[in-house]
């Protein structure tokens, strides 16, 4: 295992912390030498078969801290055996990726010795989050000394007791020597070089090292699109005619990085050995209510709840109210029209040089109402696909991601198609464009990593003033550390960051045409982007658990829909263009079958080419065939000697 | 097992035979004498573990018979473990289709007593089939007394004699008592009603099924629309603007009828445990050829065949191949337009009677043009493809289907498309609709049952002129039903089923809407067309090998494609209507605005459709996960006791 950053006594042996279980203060003795006994006991009687001690408040203790904070911890072959259980990955003698088994543990490449190093942190408080996430009641009733708090056997005991605030929270701990070394090699050093990809997910896992991954390649990707923006900017800007090249770069560009994305994150998922991983059976999300009843897959008791009960809520309700946030937003985008035309017809009347300023106003007031709409109707639309009921967290997750993107797109982007399509005035798109996007990249940049960075301070600095000293210290005992961390923020997951890479890609794939140093404002907010995410991730949040992830998931596909409307629209923008105008000068309607048609082809090409392209590189098909093929051999030989043993003979 | 037809002696004891092998006539004794062994020998050696004998010619037996006819059988054990081997699913005792296994054979619904019965005679041949393709060559470096014919370690047997022309055909017998049950069931009886979809999969097995279960299922979701077209085709002849409704009612019927499908396919599929089944590793496709070396996926030795010369091939050559023919067809169409335009002159000269038929016949040659060329593009496509050189079976059909579908549909709707969209004439479309539409159906039957039909009576006729006593004689001896069915043609596969009612959905989808009528006379060629390819299957042909299926496969993805190409037409064509153009009747830009937007709006519509209604009904997929979740358990559980065993207590 990695060099444990402390270890602790119990039952007289000593075991790495891993992750901490926070309970709150006035929780009952009972509840918790049950939940204690129950993480302890042996497998084979139902517990998690786990090491969990009590927290003993370090020297500089009060009376004022939480005493019921617990740190959990496995043996060496608890965590194994967990390993095979979560079905871990892991690189084959023979340099495949194959599901680690215990008893086959010496064939595996990295496995030396005991094993030591074999897993790394991240996946050893993966296996404990896991175990514990599967620590189910039995027989039990209740909760002990909470006769309210309801069990039914094979219920998850710690999400009903996290459901019902007992539990305060469950999270992996920081090694502080790996983060250090993380840092370094990703944020603190000047040098221009690629991100630290296998360490990334070394300490934080697949899923956010994907996201870094694919940040960093949307920005490589947009690189050559912004050294073509650049003398573009810079020697035709004002002469609007030119945007047609520049449209149909757009058009194949979005389509091919996305194809190419598919294909890289199969290779980096192979090479993490999450590609062919089988997804373990998903338990109800920890939110989710309803009548007690029998899940007719499992056979087990759990809550139901009426599918059609759910379809009338997302039908009758949520689609209402997204139809009506629409409505508002386009209510607030004709204000902002107005006021445009207010400060134009005042810049007109008296144009200075405040009045030229003023002509820039309207529009970055109405990029920070965008901005603040958005952000409200996030904690709408969080609230209402949880009242939506879903079972699982990923389809909490899809209509979750449905509802903010179809609000955040027609937010962002209606003024834009407005102005191009209804107004065909390039100049305003540009202008509106530009402010737009700087304005929102301000914003972010603040909201993001250092409001919460300048409140984490702010709070270190009132509660723990007396520990600043020891913060200095590099040997924190663990206690403070578990303290201090405890108190961090929880990083809420890669939405709000594919949010925003989503929207900056909308601006560059839709319209950067018009306004060709969108790209190079999105390649330097993307640059900055990388520092402030890994700072926040490092210094501000609390440590994630890791997510195994093979895929970007539901954002490919996000981002694919955008690229279809990439597609159409800047078909439309060619077709608007006076070059292409002029083939056509005296017949509008051919110029519009033209266009219509190259628009029906090029958006054929895409779908053929996205079934033509595989979306596994060859090499890695290969490899994956290979493992399918031994397994169905090993099946037959595993049938062939039972043949021979009851033989044909009988007959 | 099924009434055996006949039984057989063979060391001894006695087999139903099922399938029969027949070789060249001058086969060497060393070769026939070294394969019978093979297939005969114990599972353990490399053998088949079958039961296999010569036919012994019956009474009427003539020199000039072939002697090298071999029955194929096995006991009754074999056939089980077989069943296991090639990963059948059964109905279980609690009802869902799980994968076979012998062990656990008594759990399943229809295993009573020693399991008679529990294989279907398809089934059977299935295995038995599987079986003789999996026989491979051990260390023999040719086939005995042909030192030519090399072997490579892993390499099927009957394949390389199969290529090598030694094997004559491998094919399965015919069951009489069954045959005879199941086209009573079928098409005997003039009772309109469903078609006995169980039996035909029971006796065909599950592809065949699936076709007919397509035929079916195609013919009546066009009722609906051929009694809309009735009342259109009587009251509104000559309005064409009332087409709008009929093109928006296509656009709708044939998104929605794809989809259902889907759930249906899945329905039957699972019913017949094909759903879930594994597909097991594909072997190279017998004509494949190539420089022997190591397959990277297996690890034997197998001909390799680099994929760049196969890309060449297609590039340079096939694809050409597929331009020119695209041309040539144009360059007959052209010629089409200017005989009707002859025609039309010579009938506004003169106008009688034969004039006016004379306007029939540009269109009748036309379509009978077009049949003769799909007809000699097939043979060259099949030649080009096999030429291509494709390792696998699948990828050959694939490539073939791609290119006789873009011809076959540029040959068919070409002159359709310019008719309605470059002259715009609707009358004329309505009429070259029905010309092609009618003659080609014509032809279709003549070619599909009666041809083969009355050359096998000619050939049974001239050659089995003795027999002809025979074979009104219900007990038929073996030797003498063997040569009979061994005569018969062999069945090609659904490819061309498949084709001809993916033209006749065109037809349908694409232009029905000006001449409703279309949907009518498809119904009434659909209704004989179950008739006479249920007659060619119980009594022209062969009796096939069943094919495993859980769908329809590519022909899906082809059907789906024309629904979209469906969606642009109709959409044009509701713009083209006097009806619409008559609400913009000063902008024609206007117009095709509006247009383009409500076709992309619906061809958004269309895919979200597909994405939102789930494959796989919901019932089914509750059983599906809940196999998937026992199983699951079933390798938490086989973990556990290895847990206990090891213990933890090591650490």
């Amino acid at each position: 295992m990695q060099k444990s950053l402390s270890v602790y006594d119990s039952d007289g042996s000593t075991f790495a912390p891993l992750v901490v279980i926070e309970l709150v203060s006035e929780t009952k003795e009972e509840a918790i030498a049950w939940l204690l006994n129950r993480v302890r006991d042996k497998q084979q009687d139902g517990g998690a078969e786990l090491l969990v001690e009590q927290l003993t408040p370090g020297a500089q203790g009060t009376e004022k801290d939480n005493p019921n904070v617990y740190v959990v911890g496995a043996s060496w072959q608890r965590l194994l055996y967990g390993a095979e259980d979560v079905g871990l990955f892991k690189e084959f003698n023979d340099g495949s990726m194959r599901g680690f088994t215990y008893a086959n543990k010496h064939n595996f490449k990295e496995f030396q010795g005991d094993g030591d190093g074999f897993l790394s942190m991240a996946e050893c408080q993966y296996i404990i989050k896991h175990e514990l996430d599967n620590l189910r009641a039995k027989d039990e009733a209740h909760v002990p000394g909470y006769p309210k708090m309801k069990l039914y056997p094979g219920k998850s005991v710690i999400r009903r007791m996290q459901s019902k605030g007992i539990l305060v929270q469950v999270f992996p701990l920081h090694e502080k020597e790996e983060l250090k070394r993380l840092s370094f090699s990703w944020f603190k050093k000047i040098k221009l070089s690629f991100q630290p990809l296998d360490d990334i997910r070394h300490y934080f896992g697949e899923g956010m090292a994907l996201y870094f991954g694919f940040l960093e390649y949307f920005t490589l990707a947009l690189i050559p699109m912004a050294l073509i923006g650049i003398p573009y900017y810079l020697f035709d800007w004002e002469d609007y005619d030119k945007f047609t090249v520049f449209a149909g770069f757009n058009l194949v560009w979005c389509t091919v990085i996305l194809e190419l994305w598919k294909r890289l994150s199969a290779s980096l998922a192979y090479g993490w050995g999450t590609l062919s991983r089988k997804k373990a059976f998903e338990e109800p999300r920890p939110g989710f209510h309803g009548v007690l009843g029998v899940n007719p897959v499992t056979g087990r008791a759990e809550p139901l709840y009426s599918n059609a009960k759910r379809q009338l809520r997302i039908y009758l309700v949520s689609v209402p109210f997204v139809l009506l946030c629409l409505y508002l937003s386009l209510y607030v985008m004709m204000i902002y029209f107005d006021m445009e035309g207010w400060a134009l017809m005042i810049h007109d009347e008296e144009p200075t040089f405040w009045t030229g300023l003023l002509l820039f106003i309207p529009s970055i007031i109405y990029a920070v109402v965008i901005e603040i709409m958005n952000l409200i109707y996030r904690y709408a639309a969080e609230f209402l696909t949880g009242w939506e009921n879903h079972r699982l967290e990923s389809t909490f997750q899809n209509h979750l991601v449905l509802k903010v993107l179809v609000f955040n797109f027609f937010n962002c982007f209606a003024s834009l198609f407005y102005i191009a399509f209804v107004m065909q005035d390039m100049v305003l798109l540009r202008q509106s464009l530009a402010t737009l996007l700087i304005t929102s990249q301000i914003l972010n940049q603040i909201m993001e990593a250092f409001l919460p960075y300048w409140l984490q301070r702010r709070r270190n600095k009132k509660a723990h003033k007396r520990m600043i000293k020891t913060m200095e210290d590099k040997e924190l005992p663990l206690s403070e550390q578990v303290k201090l961390e405890a108190d961090m923020s929880t990083y809420l997951g890669t939405f709000d960051d594919y949010l925003e890479l989503f929207l900056l890609f909308g601006y560059v794939s839709l319209f950067s045409c018009v306004y060709p140093l969108a790209a190079v404002l999105v390649v330097l907010n993307n640059v900055t982007e990388v520092y402030s995410d890994a700072f926040k991730m490092c210094k501000v949040f609390k440590r994630p658990f890791s997510e195994p992830a093979a895929n970007i998931g539901v954002w490919q596909l996000a981002f694919e829909a955008m690229s279809v409307i990439a597609v159409v629209t800047n078909c439309a923008l060619i077709g608007m263009s006076p070059q292409v105008k002029s083939y056509f000068p005296e017949s509008e309607t051919q110029l519009i079958m033209w266009v219509v048609g190259f628009e029906h082809f090029l958006l054929a090409s895409k779908f053929i080419l996205t079934f033509v392209i595989p979306d596994v590189p060859k090499h890695i098909q290969i490899k994956l065939s290979r493992l399918e093929f031994e397994s169905l051999e090993a099946l037959k030989k595993r049938v062939i000697p039972k043949n021979n043993m009851k033989g044909l003979q009988g007959e």
